[in-house]
């Protein structure tokens, strides 16, 4: 097997915060980031995909397949914008990296399939020495 | 002379808007950085200092009177803020990365002149691919 | 199990064209990438190898072993050639990351098995932002 | 399975050197490295951690808790050492890639546990172009 | 004075050669590069401009003017291309790094003049570990 | 003006102790650099050069002449070595980058000058985050 994996990048703020804890609570759980007022990253994405290589063109997946999904599905919907307010996703999810991976799986593996091959991961930097991997699991997206 | 270069970095949220402006002026100027909402970035600061080698210890400076001090001018007070909403340098100013370096050199060079040394450079990167140099000018501070 | 991983560079210039295809067919394919004059690009390859940790020298392969052998079967056949024209695993195959890390695996294994240790990877980078991973499979040398 | 993943870093001295064996012996196999002065390193580390996603939090693990674990275990015992000489558990092994992993893995697996999470995999490099990995194994704790 | 710099890159093949050199002669002035199939590099410019600070906007040049500059004049001119064979200007010069930041300042600087700012370096890398800066001069884009 | 920026590394030990102090004052000034038995980094330089351009070349210097000089003069002379002990320029100066920088201005400035450019300027990193640069000046070779 042969996995194909590029990145995509996005800058955008967020907040740690329960509504339902006090702000005592909030900066005991959450530190720094519970500042309502929020702070903001530069986001990379690895995205990676498998599928049998193709014998005429060699590819796993054509990059000027992928590269427009990731731009469309990624950049224009995550860059400049604060998460907690501006995603529904976040709306009643924290947006640690681990969320943050969890929505770009569901967000990404139904048209990366439309594409014939198949999400096997997402890695979150949230900067080069933090980040997360999640590989997914089967019924997934119908869960979601 | 022997210029001595170290870094410290920030996470922040920031917005590009002129208040007297209308919406449509700032998303025509600003464009995706005039979201009222927010985004953010990882900051890297580089700050070169110079000055003499001493004798005695082979150095400019003693990487171990440095590093407090940008402790607690930079990451103390930028890290997991929103610029222009906490840091009243921004409340008048467009956070972008020139004023940032503006700010930064402000904020610097007098406690830096205090160690004994001088600042010579203030770079600021927003991300790997865009940065500002900023290398002051004689009376600055007097006048900021 | 620990495996050991390492790095080997390369700069090559390369097309991605069929002949038997006209030349849209290629363009409409293959982009930029159908340009018959070439371009090219820095590869960067990592190669992870694994084995029993000696328990005299500490190690799963001696590095000067191992470096040796990368240059000789890697730089020194594929650094400042034109793919397709130079190297006849290409003759026939379009030089896509997929295929060069196919054609690195079957001629790295074989020599790394010699070593005394197992080729488990083979990761190439085209730049920073797009990279494959091959893992092998049994058998494969026999049928290459 | 969600996994995080976050850095540390050391800068040390070690030497390869066997004392039973010849200083001849000694280069032949551990060439520039059985230099009996020693030399050094910048050591960076990534260690993964896996659990459950805490549906409060969001987090698999509260960075907040895991970083000051990494320097006081990693940091604060092996930045600016000679790692045969100070550190017990290099007496008697070759202080190669491989064995600072496994010296590495066995600190930290129990602490790691007893924050509630998992110690998957150890990571170390000794400079970008040379890395081990680690993954563990059951009962490895107890037999060392 | 604030600089402001930001990178563009691109992928193209190249070789060194002198067409009233015999081949004997070209490989000893010019080693692997004299490969008359050509080889290839992924180049990454970084182009500084510098300028009063607007006190409206807090910017020396808006990043949205001098992107798409960048993009039309460099990764659309130099992507995907053989730089002796498609370029001009390398017709009869070998497309050296020193070459490449010269036809590069002459290429860009009337353009970035015209956005009312100072082209004041242009840096080109081969790949890390090799770069050359070239910071022009008074008259150039005449004489060129 | 041209100038081309090449790289070299190298992996040493050192400590930062001055004879005639007592360990207590060694402590208080260098820190954890004091340690006596010496703790060690990955070196990596950076070496500037000018000169005009060689119409016939297209380059300021031909790195095949550059490369292996660096190589003799820094890799096989400092690579692997304890630099207090082994390199009689730190027997009396502390290795710190500031003196790092200057014992490799000395060292290569002739040979540089050797080659018919000049050297500029020679930066050093212990890592990413900390640097010196060092210009040099006129006579100092002489002095030395």
């Amino acid at each position: 097997v042969i996995t194909v994996t590029t990145s995509v990048s996005f800058s955008a703020a967020h907040d740690y915060r329960r509504e339902e804890w006090s702000d005592d609570k909030n900066r005991a759980v959450f530190g720094l980031c519970a500042n309502p007022e929020g702070h903001g990253h530069n986001y990379r994405v690895l995205v990676t995909v498998s599928g049998p290589v193709d014998l005429e063109t060699g590819m796993v997946i054509n990059f000027d397949q992928l590269h427009p999904l990731l731009i469309s599905c990624v950049t224009a919907e995550l860059d400049h914008v604060y998460l907690n307010r501006q995603i529904p996703f976040f709306a009643s999810r924290i947006p640690t990296l681990e969320n943050v991976a969890l929505y770009l799986w569901q967000r990404l593996s139904p048209e990366i399939a439309a594409l014939g091959v198949t999400l096997t991961r997402i890695r979150v930097y949230e900067h080069d020495d933090l980040f997360v991997d999640y590989d997914g699991f089967l019924g997934e997206t119908a869960a979601a």
